[in-house]
């Protein structure tokens, strides 16, 4: 059995099935999956991908135009920028880094995500929790339902993930949940139901792109009561570009992705 | 045996020996160990804390003078801002969050992390490599160490935490390491060591403040080779003040902390 | 007839009545006014005022301590941060600038002012539209109107200013204004009256500090009509940390003031 | 004979000869010159110029194809932003508007400008300095002076800028100068020229866009000498997108244009 994700396979040669990410340069990287007879195609030439098994992760092999490429084991962050399929709009590392953190995302938690999408979130947060955890998703739409079961199953993080086409306002089935994550359009529709499957104690948080959601949400939260410590931030990442001559923060940055709120429940 | 981060805890109702978040309100909040005959004092009255002993954790309590106070469950991120002993500069969960993003900190995961400090890192890293994995520290100021063992034995994560007096220049003794962090101020001095210690493939992390150390670090990886994907980021963290009647970014926010700089290496 | 701001006086040496710039360090400096027999007292030793008459601008002096100051004829930027009397918030530097771009202030301009508070914008406003140009303030304290006045005064730009202790929503009596900015707090109520003023195509700036501001003003701008080309801007600066050793971004910052909203008139 | 810049004409009717901003929507805006015979095509219709004349500015007509268009008198920002040529990088309203206030740019001062590009910052010097100061400009690429010289023509401020086709480093004919801003790859190689030609106490910018640049210019004004108040800063625009439903920064912003470093000129 494999209880593994490819990003953390200890078995630092390449297989057959194995994702490599293929690193030309900052631009040009591909997650590929080791198949035989399959070739892999670029603007800098062409690699035949059964050529690869046997090498060691970290190699460097050439392109049929003698093009220089890294033979990389995937980490999380190159499924989120690179391998992941998405049709809605994702949460980003940055604010994915600062969710884990306040709600202490760890090993063994059982987690529950409202508004799955694609599943990249869950992704993250079943990578952490696995594998004695677990997370709990939510989400109305079954396409994209079956596009996070694909994404999920090709990290091989899908045992540590159950996803429900439900509404969540309809009720959650799931009780003593250590933290949760609301990632809709309507967070103030949920509250009753997230307070619910809550533990006590336990943490939340709320993705929202808006001010006036954040206006909103927090106006419920006050009125629901049964929840203290609201908190709301935002993460604004800058990359800085590297040069042997320059070094200066990149030209253009992403300018906003949403708020996170924060908040914990109490007995009412 | 001990299974158990006090943030993990499973029991539901606070016993002896528990450390119990006392919230007030936004500024007021301690970390408190429930011993029997200790009282907790306060400018808003006094808690009897064996008295606590048996309530269900999101209870409310009142003070002496009548002031209520919430029994939370501490989160990683209460040590990090109320519960741990530090001197030194600590990096923030901004760029912690950021950093177990780009590493893909998991369960199972052996990280390296150069620059101990007072542990505040390196208890956000054996939360998450817990209880399969471990962190293997580094650090040359023995009164450092001293308080990082007593921060993350709190936190009951010593057991997943090895910490050495040792200059990292004078050699990494582990090897296969999965993902590396250097908190130091000279990082360029270890780039051999530590290259030595990771697996091919695997990605390391250096947290630095000055735009001097960007250039500097940078020009050592060059010349070093053996590692690819250099990137620069910082992370900006922006809290929103909360009030029914206005919303607003907070007046003052911390600045700069420092910059993160990832690279993955590659055989030589 | 004084037509100058001390600020823009042309002559090299100082004299009797000047205000100076005395410039020990970045955290030490004070503006003072040459006044026969006065001395000036700091933590770095004394200086007798009447000594430096007749010194050249950027000399150097040793205080009785011997401590070296700089004579500097004083910028605006320093009766902003150093020598201006205020009561209330201000808009800060950055946020002038931005306005200044916006409104495209200029030599012979009538700009209304809604919201005088101590006069530093209107400072800024009228060292710009002078001497042709004028501002027409409009503020509902008197005990605001009194100090703005003694510090237009102070810098010789009282004539080209004119303050009514009036509320605009009551009326504004100019009308052909070339620009208006607008900041109090309830600037939905005057959208009507600062219509009037405006020329046709002119632009107007509103400040606001909140979210909720933000929502309630362009929900009003969109009612009223009569303005396109709304726009919301937020300026955020970054202090960077001089040393020859480290240059890194200050660790602390302003992280809001307000809003800039900006709008230009058009018929109705 | 009209001196003045069409964006403070008084005239608040349509004249042959007139710039006006045709403003569609947010992204439909264009800066037109009213002629005869003129029409002007868009993928919203046509618009016969010469039926504006006479027209009042704010006025709204209509598209051959019925869509909605507002005669504007241009800003100076509509400039900037839609109607000068330009080849180079130029500094942002962001920025420019920071260095008018820190440099106390104002009516009847003489300004400096070294490496004037395409003229943008020059016309907005010159925009405030206007009809008493001027701005004295050096430049040596000749191309950059046409195109300079066109803009600041169209602008009509062209009588109140010089701008000489001479490398800084081998002089600066003037003398008294207010103030100086410095924006050229190699600012450290003018500094002993441009102290010359500095008034004692006079402020002086420069716009660096990396942090190599930061740290070799700020080692070259502590080693030169004669400057004090040395000090750096960053500044980040965003905008706020606004609708009814939803108000939330934009998703891209600039992520950096340069840092601007302020000194003062002291006597040696």
């Amino acid at each position: 059995m494999t209880s593994g994700l490819s990003f953390n396979k200890n078995d630092p040669s390449i297989n057959i099935g194995d994702k490599v990410l293929l690193y030309f340069d900052k631009k040009r990287r591909w997650i590929v999956k080791i198949e035989k007879g399959k070739v892999f195609l670029s603007d800098r030439g062409k690699i035949e991908l059964d050529n690869l098994v046997g090498l060691v992760y970290g190699s460097k092999v050439k392109t049929s135009t003698n093009f220089d490429v890294y033979l990389m084991k995937p980490l999380p962050i190159d499924y989120i920028e690179r391998g992941l399929k998405r049709v809605t709009q994702i949460i980003y590392p940055k604010d994915q880094g600062l969710i884990v953190m306040l709600l202490g995302i760890a090993p063994g938690l059982k987690v529950l995500e409202i508004g799955v999408g694609t599943g990249c979130t869950t992704a993250i947060l079943a990578n952490i929790v696995k594998p004695t955890g677990h997370v709990y998703g939510y989400e109305v739409r079954e396409d994209f339902i079956n596009i996070a079961k694909r994404n999920l199953s090709e990290l091989g993080l899908l045992d540590y993930v159950t996803i429900k086409l439900k509404d969540a306002r309809e009720g959650i089935d799931e009780r003593d949940i250590d933290a949760a994550i609301v990632d809709i359009g309507n967070p103030w529709d949920v509250l009753e139901r997230v307070y619910e499957a809550l533990k006590p104690s336990a943490p939340i948080v709320f993705f929202v792109p808006s001010m006036n959601q954040i206006e909103k949400l927090y106006k419920a939260l006050i009125d629901y009561g049964g929840f203290i410590d609201i908190r709301c931030y935002e993460v604004l990442l800058r990359e800085i570009k590297l040069s042997i001559e320059s070094i200066r923060p990149a030209n253009f940055m992403v300018g906003h992705t949403g708020y996170i709120m924060f908040a914990r429940k109490t007995l009412k």
